[in-house]
Order: structure tokens, then sequence, then C-alpha cells
């Protein structure tokens, strides 16, 4: 306990340190195999190219890279991200509803303090993305989880929620949904679930945040366009990240959507950080403009499926023989379901005593159930540290 | 008025649109002489360096610095934060009293909200800067504001202040105080006066947030140390900037305080944007270790005094007998005080007709009041220009 503790806010009093992250930053720097992160590949990092961007842009942009921008975005990011939005199939939209942010998180943060009150009618799929229901936790909403099928959100569960707030006279306040290669879970949702989101959404008079963060890293069959590809009343606000396609260190994400929800948040991020850097948004608008982040891709794909395939393969082989567990189609985890006595919270020191980390799968729902719950991830660890790896958690699992 | 306007959250509708941001807006890219804004002069950019930096950055450390980091910072920019906090006078600190955030502005965005509960009885200059005052209005706390003199704030009634506060049985929460090249008002408190705050904040119990954002930028005499350098209690939460002495468009700025504090700040970060983007970090500490910053600034202060020169002497020729103004030591801006029945606010659209932008002083203010003060800028215009601006102003206050 600190011992200013009689300054904090009442807000932040409801931010507790996370034992979880408390015990893997112990880790931290032994020789552990981590599936606990959901780092890239640092070999998918296109640094030649950002070496001789980041000299095209110092050479020709320095005065304005290096100088204060606007709270937007820089111009050029933006119309770039126009053009990256239309490849994921969002057409029919300008400069203005792109805002540039300090990583997706930052947009999360900003939409979700623009939005939540306490008490609020907040949706979330159970399980859902660990720092998003982080933030939402900080708002004090009443929250409803949605299960995840298969299929992603069973929306059967989500329409009656919603009928039974209306017949108690409550109005819902927003979904936050990850329908493409969900984090954790590793679903994605069909196109016929996702007309019928924005249905619910404009009967039942609710924004819908979409979480894109995977949608470039799709590497098996098709993938539906994202929601906001079908939005027509412009409920839609959807996030995207560079984090995942060039480069998390430079911390950029932005949002698509309806201009007057552009202006809130522009207002916003004036009091949180008046703007995101000038020098990386140069970086990334040159890195679309010369298609490096589009010839990237692929490479990308190709190798994240391979270490899918090796981490589904081992843990085929290893994991005890009541246990579930997603097949992504893309993204860059693996998520498990074990028997219902087992608890992995409390089998987490044992795993990094035997030199592997994992996130416990309570901390993915909004109510820390799911405790038989573990996410895995693939993109970070090498091959063999995959096998190895699984290899030791099988063992431990099946004791 | 959003047709979203619904599903805003109450402190959401607290965020205003500044008539003043959407005046200056206005002129953007047109041929105005503007004293409005904040911005370096781009020539003290080291812009060479920085490419020799950052490609030395992405040759050694790219599989680093293009990755997640440390939401405290990496360790190598904390560490040369240490170094550099020592040329400040702030000595006996290690790494862990180091936080780096997305401009000094997100430190102050998040101190803010970590201390600050609506109601709660918080101390500013008056007149203070502009967006310290926009993020603590967002928090609806009891403001009291105190009087700058030529010397800074008037301690007098900071103390009476206090005393009556303690008589009424409530606490003082925190005091934000910008002692050194005050902005906007240009003045610095005596050494004398910073152990006075320091008594007043034990005896009376409160934190200090001091913005040290000028620090590096005194052109004029000895300064004294930073009031976090006189501190043995912890209380005082410095922060830094490296928007005024290396480049804005970074974004970079550092918190100095208590280890637990910084512990609280961290937690807070992880829900705003997870970590300062890592690239731009790299490069920070790369321009400490090789004095690119400690080299530069004697350029940048010598800059920034002929240009107060010129300003102040054309100001002394133009503006109106009956004008006071303030005489900088350091930082950026003059204050000017106008006759009683000046009103700078309706005065801005006129003075914007004939070319010429300043920031009316009211947004200075906690309360709005000093509506016959403005801010002028004078580290941005060229020298003619300044000549020219405030030949153009002093005419316009003339009428």
């Amino acid at each position: 306990m600190s011992k200013w503790e009689r300054f904090l806010s009442k807000e932040t009093a409801l931010l507790k340190t996370s034992e979880i992250r408390d015990l893997l930053k112990l880790t931290e720097g032994k020789n552990v195999i981590s599936f606990a992160g959901g780092l890239p590949d640092p070999s998918t990092f296109p640094a030649e190219d950002i070496k001789n961007i980041s000299d095209y842009v110092l050479s020709n942009y320095a005065s304005r890279a290096l100088q204060y921008s606007a709270t937007a975005g820089i111009p050029e990011l933006r119309q770039q991200l126009v053009n990256l939005s239309a490849q994921r199939g969002i057409t029919g939209i300008d400069e203005d509803n792109i805002f540039v942010t300090v990583g997706s998180q930052e947009a999360l943060f900003m939409l979700f303090n623009l939005f939540v009150d306490p008490g609020d009618h907040v949706f979330v799929e159970s399980p859902s993305y660990l720092a998003a229901l982080n933030i939402l936790r900080a708002r004090s909403p009443n929250f409803h989880g949605i299960p995840l099928t298969e299929n992603g959100p069973d929306l059967d569960v989500l329409e009656s929620d919603l009928r039974k707030l209306k017949s108690e006279g409550k109005k819902p306040k927003l979904l936050y949904i990850i329908p493409t290669a969900q984090n954790p879970g590793g679903t994605t949702l069909s196109l016929a679930g996702r007309k019928r989101v924005l249905e619910l959404a404009s009967e039942y008079d609710f924004l819908v945040v979409e979480d894109d963060a995977y949608g470039f890293l799709v590497f098996e069959g098709d993938s539906p366009p994202p929601i906001k590809a079908l939005d027509k009343e412009g409920r839609v606000i959807y996030t995207g990240t560079f984090s995942k396609i060039l480069a998390p260190g430079f911390r950029l994400g932005w949002i698509v959507a309806d201009k007057d929800i552009i202006h809130e948040v522009e207002l916003y991020k004036q009091n949180v950080d008046l703007h995101t850097p000038s020098f990386t948004q140069f970086i990334a608008a040159e890195a679309i403009r010369r298609n490096v982040i589009q010839n990237n891709l692929p490479k990308i794909r190709s190798l994240y499926k391979r270490k899918r395939d090796v981490m589904l393969q081992a843990i085929e082989e290893h994991f005890p023989k009541d246990a579930k567990w997603s097949k992504p189609v893309g993204g860059m985890f693996v998520f498990t379901w074990l028997s219902k006595q087992k608890d992995t919270l409390s089998l987490l020191p044992r795993a990094l005593e035997r030199g592997v980390a994992y996130v416990p799968g309570s901390s993915f729902y909004y109510d820390y159930s799911g405790r038989n719950t573990m996410r895995i991830n693939f993109s970070f660890p090498t091959e063999e540290q995959i096998r190895k790896g699984i290899e030791i958690l099988g063992q431990l699992l099946k004791e």
C-alpha cells in the first residue's frame, strides 16, 4: 500500500495491481518460454525499410515531423488510412472519419471514457481482450457477458439480454466486440452474424466498438468484412493498430468513425496528450504509401500460420484428452478450456518454475470466471520453444 | 451538437470546444503572424543529429526499438533522465523515480486523474497553463487561484487560503505550480519562495505538482533549483518535457516522483496507452548520452533571448502607455495586462482580420477572469514578424 494512498482519487482506488502481471514480471530476463505476451515475432519488423523511410522523412519533412501537429493526426497518415481501410472493405469515408491514436489501446481508453458512465449497460464477449476489460472496469459499468461459441459471440444471448433490459425500461450503451480472429478466443463471426449485430444495434439503439486488431492477420480461409464496412448509420466505431502489421514500438493505432464522434475524441485527446507523435506518423504514412506494410503481410501471415500449426500439433500430442482448444484462423493466440476442476491461476507458479509462462484465462472474463481456461501465444516464441513449452505444459496439466 | 450526444458520458459533456481554438483554426494555412501557439523555432531542431541517431538505433536496437516495451519507459532513457535531472539539481534519485510519458501533457493528465476528485481543493497560479487548467476542469475540483506577482505566486494568499480551509475543517489536495519562467506570466519564484512552498505543503499536507517545462530555457540570470531538488518528503511530483529542448514531434515527457507515486502512475498508464513509443525513447536516450541536447541548449537560449528582446522593444514602442507586460527571464511568452476596459477576447477577430493572432488571457485563468490580458509568443515567429505583428497589434490596442 502506498504512503500516498490518502491522496488518490476514487477511480484510482479501483486500479489494482494484477497478481498475474506481478508474477510474470518476475520471469523477465529469465530463461522462460513465454506464451503469455501478445508480441509480434521481431523477424517480421521491416527494419531496413523503416530505416530508409526514417531517413527520407528527416531529410524532407524534418520541420514538420519534429514539430507539434494536429490533434487528429497528420493529414498524410489520415489519407493513407483511408486507403488502408479500403483494403479491409471500409469505403465511403474520408480523412475526417479517421483519428490517429497512441496504439489502439489509447483509442479504447478514450472511447470508453467518452461513452461509458458508472452503471451503464455494456456488452462484452466472454472471454474478451484483457486490457479493454480493465479500462471498462475503471468506468464501473453493468457488464453483460456474451458467451463465445465456436463461431463468435452467441447472438441469441445478446438479443435476449437486450430484450430483457428493454422490458425493464433500461437502455444498453455499447457493445465491445472483436469479430475477426478474436482475442483470446480465436473465433471469427460470420457475415450473417455481423449483419445481425448491426440490426440489433439499430433496433435497441446502442454503439458498437469494433476492435479489428487482427483483421490483417487472417491466414486461413476468407474472412468477412469488418462490421464497420456494413454500417450505414455510423453506429460502429472501428479501431485498428499498426502494432501487429508494422511495429508495436511506434504505438500507433487509429479510429474510423462518424465525424461527430471523431470530433468528441478530438476534444478528449487534447486533454490526454495533445496529439500522437508526429515523427512516427510520417513513417507510418510513408510505409503505407510505399506498400511496405502490404508487401510484408503475406510473410507475417505464413510465419504465424506455421507457428500456429506447430502449436496445435504439440497441443494435440501433449495436452490431456479432456481439454478443448480453439483452432484460430488468424491472430496470435490459442485459447484452451481444461476440465472443470483445473485452476490455471493456481497452476501458474508451478508452470513458471518449470520455465513456461501463459496467461490464466480468468483475466479475459469480465467476472473473472473461466478459471479452467488459459491463453497461449504462438507469434513470439520460436517453433522449438513452442514444441518444448507445450510439452512441459501438457505434462503439468496431466499431473 | 453531435447526434451521438445522448451516448456521451457525464464527464465528456464537460469538455467544451474552445471558441478561441476554433477561431485560431480558421487562420491555419493563411498568411497570419501567429503569436498564439507555443511552438519552438524549427531551426532549433537538431535534425541532422536525430537522423544519425535514428540510423544508429535502427541498426543496433531494431528488435527492441520496434517492439513493445515497459510501461514506465525503457531503462536506457530512465537512466539518462536521472543524469539530465542532476543537471537541474535533482539528485539522490534512481531509474525507479522516473516515468516516461507522451509529452508532459500526458503526465499532467494522469496525475490530475490519479489525485483529483470532484470537489477537491486544488491550488493553481492565476494565470496558469491553459491545458493544465482544462484537464483540472474536467475533474470538477474546487479551484483556488493564487494571484501572480512579479516574483511568482503570492504565497501570502496561498497561506491565508490554506489557513481558512483548515479552520473550516477542509483539506487541500494539491498545488499545481510552474515556478520557473512561468507560462503564461513569465515569472520565476525565488529560492526562499520555493522553500516556503515546501514548508506549507508539509504543514498543511498537500501534494505539489511542479511543471518545469521551461527549466532548461532560462536565458537570463541564475534561476533557483526546481522545488523537487529541495524536496525531502517526496511530496513534489516533477514534470519535464523534451518538447522545448529536443523536438515536440516526439511527444516525450517525464515525471520525477516518489517510487510509490510512480507505481500508481504505472497502473494508470497501462489503461491509457500501455507505454510510450519505444523508438523515440531510444532516440531521446541517445540524444542525452551524446550531449546533443546539452550542446544545443546555448543556441536555443540565445535565439530566444534575441527574439524576446525584439519583442519587448517593439512592445515598448507600439503598445499603449497604460499597458503593462512581463519581462520573462526564460520560456517563450510575454504576458500583457491592458487597461481594464479592454477585452482581448472580443478584440481577437479584428486582430485576425489584420493578420495577427494571440491567445486572449482569460483562457489562462481558472475562472476565465483576466479579460484584459493576452499571451504573445516570441519563440516561433521570425524577428521581422515580431516587429510587424506587434506594430499591428499596438495600433489596434490604441484605437
